[in-house]
């Protein structure tokens, strides 16, 4: 490995390991956002110096590239939506953490957020092997600080139940917020991407509905993207089960909204489905957290 | 790889994929039942030339060992337990393949059934490089066939739902067993182990009841075992979360039964749980499945 790429993977660990144990402390802390700006400023600097290829997408409508590295063990990254990517975002950043993300042009807002996301991830991609943890940590670092700063609450990571019982028992979840009593309570897991899987997000709001009564938790869903890049053929697809996802909304549990950054084109076109389902932007939610801070 | 080591690997290879093409193409039939036993006496040939190690047990009661090779990249394999192991059962493999299970004594028939299972696996284990598709593919097809040679009908593996739709839809499945019209209908996941992974299972058990009303098809989950071989401190474990069993058989769906080869001690222990769940030998499954044909 090339010295300056060495330097680069030490600087990138020391600040994903800041921000895990910080996020773990104070999710909505100030700082929290600070570390994942110097997260995507480092990120964003090396693949400057990468190449971008473009690869053949079979999502119409999408155009996607890859960064690569050159040399021996040259990798590519996983595939960018080149619409969304902003190369120039260097000097918006600070609207990650100074608290004015609500106040950007929505469009430019998803932009930015989806650049913060990708620019960590494709980093990994390229100076790790086989590394679908720190990706998956960081995507969820991201999201509980954007979410715990516009609630302004932090998340819990199991709900209590079964009061009842002797014994009590919990259930580990992904995020749970709580805004206080008699206010929402939101069940928000958090994926870099679903396919297959997306069946316990559904499951879980079955049992938090079953043990809580329906509504009490509302459940969002927060996914950064269902691309899958074959690294052979260069093809870009997207894993989608909209048929399944369907089946699961009107019989396991039905889930408040599906926050995408990159929206796969067969969810998006859920919204019109029988029942509708809420698959928007994520960049939608700084509009929209007001309304569900108050159970709107 | 030594001569031999690739002539059984190749030999192991060819009877796999019959067994594949075979249940595929109709998993009751008798052929099915022998190409098991053949698969069960080439690995069980291998294993008997591999030695034996003793493993560090953490689940009180039960002991394990690991087949293992010697020389250069020598390799462990799944943990085994000791008890259940018949090294001596090639004299009543054609069990497997007679129609004759029902009349073994039920220890017996589950050790034998139990050996069948692992021999293949630990072969495989030791064999082939990082091999989890072939082995689970084994024990579904194991199972497929005694299943459904049972009951005297093949499965399928959707099923379809939403007939007030336009378009009609499936749902995937593992295993649907339907015994005909107004007969029993089984739901049967199978799995090498379920971890966190066993919330699917409940989750498309609640998409079953929901579509067709609950009781039409019953959950029947099968399972090798959940034992977890550490492979540098030698300590084997088995990964249980018997709380949550408790809380999706109560809030997303109750299955039927859970069959086990090795039953995990702390889903035995469910057996006296509230409300109890019905963890078993899958042994017993050759004595209860003629009343649960005619949906007892």
């Amino acid at each position: 490995m090339p010295a300056r790429t060495a330097v680069v993977t030490k600087k990138l660990s020391e600040i994903y390991e800041l921000l895990k144990d910080q996020a773990a402390h104070d999710a909505k802390a100030a700082e929290v956002g600070n570390l994942l700006i110097r997260l995507a400023q480092t990120s964003l600097d090396f693949l400057s110096r990468c190449t971008q290829d473009s690869l053949i997408s079979r999502v119409p409508g999408k155009a996607y590239f890859s960064f690569v590295t050159h040399g021996r063990g040259g990798k590519m990254s996983r595939a960018v939506n080149r619409e969304l990517f902003d190369h120039n975002c260097l000097n918006k950043l600070r609207h990650v953490a100074d608290g004015t993300l609500a106040r950007m042009p929505p469009v430019e807002r998803g932009r930015l957020l989806y650049t913060v996301a990708m620019s960590y991830c494709c980093a990994a991609d390229l100076l790790k092997t086989r590394d679908q943890k720190t990706p998956a940590t960081f995507f969820e670092c991201m999201i509980g600080h954007l979410i715990a700063r516009a609630f302004g609450v932090n998340p819990r990571t199991q709900v209590e139940v079964l009061r009842l019982e002797e014994e009590s028992s919990t259930l580990p979840t992904d995020f749970i917020f709580d805004l206080g009593s008699a206010k929402p309570k939101f069940h928000v897991p958090v994926k870099t991407s679903t396919r297959e899987r997306v069946i316990q997000v559904f499951a879980h709001q079955r049992v938090l509905d079953g043990v809580h009564g329906f509504g009490k938790f509302k459940g969002i869903l927060v996914c950064l993207a269902e691309t899958k890049l074959d690294h052979k053929s260069r093809e870009v697809i997207e894993i989608c089960v909209p048929k399944q996802w369907n089946l699961y909304q009107r019989f396991i549990a039905p889930m408040r909204r599906f926050y995408y950054f990159d929206i796969p084109k067969k969810y998006g076109e859920l919204v019109e489905g029988e029942p509708p389902m809420s698959v928007v932007n994520f960049s939608k939610f700084f509009d929209e957290a007001a309304d569900l801070a108050v159970g709107r």
